[in-house]
């Protein structure tokens, strides 16, 4: 195996996800034709990774494996992997990027032990109290950052107005969009509406000398209508929004199958509008905008869905890439010495 | 005009709306066929109403017009409105239940203004401290009851005990469920997760003698596959969740329009899968689902979207109709004094 000496390194969490190692490594050999001048270090169980990385040569040419003794299961406690997760893949994948050998790590593992290990083995980078998880999501337009997804259930002014910041300069880093629009999900659109959290996060947003665009408060709704390119709000109503964003989308097809198959005309027509329809599955694939990312740290890591399969993967690891390549973390830092980030008062 | 003498009446605020009074008026029209036993007071400007009753005989047969000097406006304050609004048909209506005129009352005007109105004239019902807005949504299985949709923007967690029995009780009595199963929403269904408050409610409502089928925790996903009979949630969470799913149905719906606008082919497939699609349609027509109730008063009330048409309004009324036929506020107000509800100290 050849060693790694290409410009940008990932580490992979090999033994993380429903389907790992297997799917990883598929993931890691799709992502090889994407990204041909990205190399991967692969943490996992040796035994069991060596015979498939030896099965996959364009895998093995771009890859070295790294034992790790252990993996971290779905259900372990994320307090408990941080003490007694040490020679876990998942620890000494996130290590990798700690010690400068990788530029950012992706795991399909559990999400909790990962965001545990990665504030401890990252930590967060200066002038942030708090990392966030954020996600791209299909809308009207094209496509919004979401964050937070579930690193905060609860979440204070001066989270959200940072979460703004980070979600911000991503727009604007990774996405190019020259002048992100911001908003911060709420009951309503009018000033008087929602939590002491999001009422003072928003005036700090509107009041101040920020370089954001901000649109001011979004419902529920403006996710899918794209009214802005980025969303803020708490990691517990973001998840469940996310979730509920997804359950609806399988719902609607599934009335869609059923539908298509009720008769033998709609079947027929089913047949004729394919093609097109099959964009539509294309363009709603929950695969496409695999790739969760946690924002606010010293190093790139990414969360992966843990039931996708090498697609989605491969999809993980190229929101990796493009952190890296865009220098997002450095962007991150240079916006949080540049601006003097207004506090809210802790009462609000 | 005869005089209302029938068995069920409704206060109807005929000026809330988009399009009132027309649309309201229409609405009472189409839901005359449906309930025939039913007499409406409609509360509004004499003037406007008086042409558009005389219009319409079968209309005019089971309605009586109560004249109301003045209107809410979309944009008004609840605060104000309470405060200057007594002459207002959203505040005649509400109070003709408050006088035992109506059974139930209901308006597709402004909602914060109208939950106001309702707990200052209505009040809330004997041991509950806080009403809940509730509604029924399509789900795999069915459909489901949620609440809080917005009512209340923080909840801690005696209020979604609270919500909790409630809205077990509206699905036994109204839904006809033997035994409905409950969860709370949260970020994962692991005990340990989410926040103070919904931990809280679940530890009160797994341990106690309470007569409910408490599931435990679900998350945004369950509430499209129909996990449980009744979703628990605080009033910002239910909110942002219940217009995630509309604008995602939207989302979803704009994307297959665009399909099969795409070729010749697949407009062929479109008009030969139409029946069945339009199945779809109706399945997942949000008019459907209008009607949302404020829980825990001292009557009924049902608020309509604002935007909604004559057969939105139509199923709203129908909603208040079920309401009172089935007793559900006798049945709440049975359940709160048979049971010894469990408080969770203050300080979770």
């Amino acid at each position: 195996m050849p060693s790694v000496t290409a410009e940008i390194v990932i580490a992979v969490d090999a033994m993380g996800g429903d389907q790992a190692p297997d799917m990883v490594v598929r993931g890691v050999s799709l992502a090889r034709k994407r990204f041909p001048e990205v190399r991967y270090l692969l943490f996992g169980d040796e035994a069991r990774l060596e015979p498939l990385v030896k099965g996959m040569p364009e895998v093995a040419e771009v890859s070295e494996i790294r034992h790790a003794s252990d993996a971290v299961s779905a259900e372990a406690k994320p307090s408990q992997v941080v003490r007694t997760g040490r020679k876990s893949s998942l620890w000494l994948a996130t290590e990798a990027v700690k010690r400068g050998e990788a530029a950012g790590v992706v795991s399909a593992g559990n999400t909790g032990a990962f965001m545990a290990v990665a504030k401890i083995i990252l930590r967060t980078l200066p002038g942030i109290d708090r990392p966030a998880i954020a996600t791209l999501l299909p809308t009207q337009r094209g496509e919004s950052v979401v964050l937070d997804l579930g690193a905060n259930a609860e979440c204070n002014a001066n989270n959200l107005v940072e979460f703004a910041i980070m979600g911000e300069v991503f727009a604007r880093t990774v996405l190019a969009l020259e002048r992100p629009t911001v908003g911060i999900m709420n009951v309503g659109s009018e000033a008087g509406k929602g939590t002491d959290s999001v009422r003072g996060a928003a005036t700090v947003l509107g009041d101040s000398t920020l370089p954001i665009h901000f649109h001011g408060f979004v419902e529920g709704d403006d996710l899918a209508k794209g009214t802005v390119d980025v969303i803020v709000t708490d990691g517990f109503t973001g998840n469940v929004m996310l979730k509920t964003a997804e359950g609806t989308a399988k719902l609607y097809s599934q009335f869609l199958r059923n539908a298509f198959g009720s008769s033998l005309l709609s079947k027929m027509g089913y047949l004729l509008a394919r093609p097109a329809l099959n964009k539509v599955r294309t363009r709603t694939d929950p695969r496409r905008y695999n790739g969760a990312m946690f924002l606010g740290l010293n190093g790139v890591a990414v969360k992966s869905h843990g039931g996708t399969d090498e697609l989605g993967f491969a999809n993980a690891l190229g929101v990796a890439v493009d952190l890296v390549r865009e220098g997002f973390n450095e962007s991150i830092k240079g916006e949080f010495e540049k601006v003097q980030v207004p506090q809210v008062p802790a009462s609000v």
